[in-house]
């Protein structure tokens, strides 16, 4: 294993402490518990956005707290969840008097940790509400998880809930609108390589030369079957097919297109996934109204990438469209 | 090789094919020859920005066209220079009357092919002004160069020439000002694996698992030595001194750090990078006045990162903080 890191004990602190430094306009370090909090902290009168979950997958969530999306993201140790201790303070630091939305990837140790971190807050009379993201199409139940998993589409929650909260939506209004993203979002993810987690020292999982997993989770989870590596066209529709038949797309949808990167892959064979998904969609009549490349929902130095599609309406448009600056998003 | 790409030969049209259509409210794609042209074509009055060469440096050079930034990028094939013929009619794209400038990386072939074509446009009645970029300390002289190479520091000249281009100012000015960030960024950076070129089909170069090429060019061309895998932290040293020397930096000065990946290289690790260089440059009295992270200026799926510090003073300044919108910066 060759990687740009220190101790493998200490890779999350300093990698968190170098994105918070290249971007304290935005960010905000608070330790003990470790937590990156929207410069300033909560905003009295607006729904505070907190995201989490193991480390690993940057930018997601750190690198997606800013105007316009989340207020506080809770970094755990590599792919394991933060603590229940850790993410409470994360809900007081988001909380600005109008209630915390708490947006949780559908892993087991998450879902666990953000209920009784939500328990914990309550009891102390916060108001907080949880949604759920489980947009992976590709199995159901998997390492760490019963049901879907939440992967890609994440970052399609984060966003919008975020552009709600910041026009000033109520909580209840705030979740549902995050609620209606998971109900219209869907991912598939491919693997070429595995991740290497630092203190393992390994890749996760083996491939062949000449094989690729296909459905493959961010923490390196088995997916459907794996497959002999075929070009990318035929990868791509791989991955689109099951999430076209999911979301159920007809003529005449308009929806946001997502090829996300798992973390080693580079841009250019993002574009040229990009490329065939957009043609297959807009041969089925699916208007690709907005789009987003590159490697936000990452898997450590994984080769790959993922597909998510978004049924948009008018609202999820311009709630997509609503400005952003944080880390790694911005418009 | 593993690469989400499909024929070898197709790979940069299918790629720069799919960026512009995932930033259609930016960019435009001209064939016949490949240009990728900022949305609306050359505008009236403006100086015209141009710079380009091989393909497998993405985002560089089409993902940085738009406002405040490239008006055209011409990109040749995997690692080699467009011809003559097809940069001249990308110095025409960019003619709104008020001449143009081209970037060009100092590269042999880059030189050669770009002067030609400056050539072909005078003749024509263009006026043309070049700025050849050589921040690389890591050499004087490589494979496909004579002196040193220009790698990540050629964004910070692209950035900040875009910015005096779109406040109006004239082709002398421009020229000018881009020379001077020429002038003041120093880059080195590293390899931990090697990129692949798909029609090779196997990596550049080999290293042994323990071993690192410090100074690697951004197609892979020997560094200054082979040396042991070692921490981040001491990585970061060995690519920090020789910039921070060969700028004479003092206390009290200001400068923009740039940690650049080579496109495996996850944020993550980049933030790690970065998190050690801004320490340094602090303790030695630098202050990190602007910061940037991320897959800029790549080398294929190349594991590894690169250094860049640009001495900064108010006109470069407020130039890099202009307002840009292209798909791979924005703010």
């Amino acid at each position: 294993m060759k990687k740009l890191i220190n101790d493998p004990r200490d890779v999350v602190s300093e990698s968190v402490e170098g994105l918070v430094l290249a971007h304290e306009d935005i960010l905000e370090l608070r330790t003990d518990p470790l937590l990156v909090v929207r410069r300033g902290g909560a905003r009295p009168g607006k729904v505070g956005l907190v995201s989490g979950g193991g480390a690993g997958h940057e930018p997601l969530h750190a690198g997606l707290v800013g105007t316009g999306m989340l207020d506080v993201a809770v970094p755990g140790a590599m792919f394991t969840s933060p603590t229940p201790d850790q993410v409470q303070p994360g809900l007081a630091a988001a909380d600005g008097g109008s209630g915390v939305l708490v947006i949780v990837k559908n892993y087991t140790g998450d879902v666990m940790n953000f209920e009784t971190a939500v328990e914990l807050a309550e009891a102390e009379g916060a108001e907080v509400a949880s949604v759920l993201v489980d947009d992976d199409v590709a199995v159901e139940g998997s390492t760490f998880t019963a049901g879907r998993r939440g992967v890609a589409g994440t970052l399609a929650v984060e966003k919008i809930a975020g552009a709600a909260a910041e026009r000033g939506d109520d909580l209840a209004s705030v979740a549902a609108v995050a609620r209606r993203v998971v109900s219209q979002v869907r991912s598939m993810g491919v693997a070429l390589v595995a991740g290497t987690v630092p203190h393992v020292g390994r890749p996760g999982f083996d491939l062949g030369d000449d094989e690729i997993e296909l459905g493959v989770g961010i923490h390196g989870e088995p997916g459907r079957r794996r497959v002999a590596m075929a070009p990318a066209d035929a990868v791509t529709d791989m991955l689109l097919e099951p999430v076209v038949d999911d979301l159920d797309l007809v003529t005449g949808d308009d929806v946001l297109l997502f090829v996300n990167g798992m973390g080693g892959t580079p841009l250019s064979e993002l574009a040229v996934v990009y490329r065939r998904a957009r043609r297959r969609l807009e041969d089925r009549g699916v208007r690709v109204a907005r789009s987003l490349v590159g490697s936000y929902v990452t898997s450590l130095d994984m080769q790959g990438a993922s597909v998510t599609v978004l049924r948009l309406d008018d609202e999820l448009l311009s709630l997509w469209d609503a400005p952003v600056h944080t880390a790694a998003l911005r418009w």
